[in-house]
């Protein structure tokens, strides 16, 4: 293992997965890796689950790091709280309590701190949600870059929560365009003039679109995913990856609005290594595809089938994905994430 | 209101309280402060809890940040493991699983990391506490000093959790020893050679020794806390604020180790402004104060009762906390937590 963490490791792609399994979960016993009746570490998916009585209750934690804190679209807190409750909604859950954890570096403005609290609080607001607890630390001066905020959430599923498990046959839906945030983030990273390009984070909670949607068609969603860091490409890699089967991806039904594939071109960026943070990827029955895509739209998404779940005649295709090009061109498409830091 | 964030506010007394109240609190509406029948923001307690069937399912969330890393008696791994079991024990809950969000910076050893989340595990692991998710993201070097570590608690609690309301007659009980961590952790950032002064941070689960003790007298606990940032100081003077009781601390009574005193009075540092680790304050019914000090004492810990609940004669004294020495001296004992940045 290497001597350092880098920071590949942090970036969510295969080093990332790797270093958790080594230093996390293999050191945690088997039947410490979930709690009442539910599961945890044992899945490694958007949340983690304990039943009580008939219900589910599940959790989602996730720390927040970006850089710039305000950005094109939208800031940190408004970051943290979505991020949250998609990934309560990912799992099927409908998100019911917020609790927020803020470590801020000493200097920092107390209006851009109410700023960042205020648009958390407008997402829980408007979706819902309570914000029953949290923590507030102060750092000295040097020691941390601004603000970082890690939000747990809370969330009740009515039936059983969605473990990603994508089966042959399953189409693969993306709800709307792809790698806004992070084309967003990086071009000011960059000091490039991000609004000038109308490059935007798309970042939004899914609470109101797409949670209705897996609700009405949860036995047929058999994974659902948003695919923040490491980009769609991470996502559907970790649902193949040491299986069978093999997901075939039409490259040109990904749904990208051209400004974000011209910068990401004109960096060599694959877009589908790009960070969303307002976008989710289903693995659905395809005889419901056609239904899920029309209740998406009717929700106001704008959805897409980019691929199909095979098993693949080709060996050597299990446990990868695979893009298809419109003039036939082939390539194995990686999980390797873009290493870019602080995108979330 | 400041312009900028202080140190002080961090600090868990009363400039942290009214930041918070400000800040995040206010911006919430009432209804949005709870969820499910449980308690939230509203109470500002250790943890918050929701009702789900005739189970209280109990939450807590902290973010650690205490440098040096690794210091006597103990790392942040273990800390913020022990610090969250704690803050769902003193709401009368038994800890059942944990969600780990980690930050590090770029650079930071792999062999550091692994004894930080080992030292984690090993403390969820004697207890019997699941882990069941997290987050890991990494920082690049320059942006934050090291690691930090959020962790959200889940608790289950037999019978209602024990929402902190002191009541006239009750007795203050602090179960052992005071200021070891805060104490240890000074030493070590001035760069003094705390083991040397047998200074070590008391850091420990409460889960074992304090536990059976709050769910055997559940209904005669009238409020418990740990006093970490703030110390016992910043706890007493939570419970009495705006209301009409006081407490009056028998100063000689408070436990407190003599290197540790000696040290502090050398800084002319006020030991009940120090934090610890692994100590729980009580109040509890006048009628079960022995019984009480009895049980804890028979699970080793080493209880002492400090003072009582009373409603003063003198007016002024109401909503204070007011300790009397030896030789008939007498103060204030106030909520202004030492401004010491990063001791948990």
């Amino acid at each position: 293992m290497d001597a350092f963490i880098t920071l590949l490791h942090g970036a969510g792609g295969q080093e990332s997965h790797d270093l958790i399994e080594s230093l996390i979960v293999k050191k945690v016993p088997p039947l410490l890796r979930y709690a009442l009746e539910g599961h945890g570490l044992d899945i490694l998916d958007d949340g983690s689950f304990i039943k009580v009585g008939d219900s589910y209750i599940v959790f989602t934690s996730d720390s927040y790091t970006v850089k710039p804190v305000f950005y094109p679209g939208g800031n940190i807190g408004e970051l943290a709280a979505s991020g949250v409750l998609n990934d309560l909604v990912m799992m099927g859950a409908k998100p019911v309590a917020f609790l927020d954890n803020i470590i801020v570096e000493e200097g920092f403005p107390v209006e851009d701190l109410e700023k960042i609290i205020d648009s958390l609080v407008k997402v829980l607001k408007e979706n819902n949600v309570s914000l029953i607890g949290g923590d507030f630390k102060v750092m000295p001066k040097g020691s941390l870059d601004k603000i970082v905020i890690s939000g747990f959430g809370i969330g009740v599923s009515q039936g059983a929560p969605i473990i990603d498990h994508v089966r042959p046959g399953d189409v693969i839906v993306v709800t709307n365009s792809i790698a806004e945030h992070g084309a967003a983030i990086l071009a000011s990273q960059l000091g490039i003039d991000a609004e000038n390009l109308s490059l935007k984070s798309d970042s939004k909670p899914l609470v109101k679109t797409v949670l209705p949607v897996i609700e009405k068609y949860r036995p047929h969603i058999h994974a659902a995913r948003d695919p923040t860091r490491g980009g769609v490409s991470a996502i559907l890699n970790e649902w193949v990856r040491g299986r069978e089967v093999s997901i075939i991806v039409d490259e040109s039904k990904i749904p990208i609005r051209e400004d974000v594939r011209t910068f990401l071109e004109m960096l060599g960026i694959d877009p589908l290594t790009v960070a969303s943070e307002g976008v989710a990827v289903l693995s659905v029955s395809r005889e419901v595809g056609d239904e899920v895509v029309g209740a998406l739209k009717s929700m106001g998404e704008n959805p897409q089938v980019i691929g199909e779940v095979v098993i693949p005649e080709e060996p050597s295709y299990k446990g990868k994905v695979i893009g298809f090009t419109e003039v036939g061109g082939k390539r194995i498409i990686r999980g390797e994430a873009l290493n870019l830091p602080r995108i979330c």
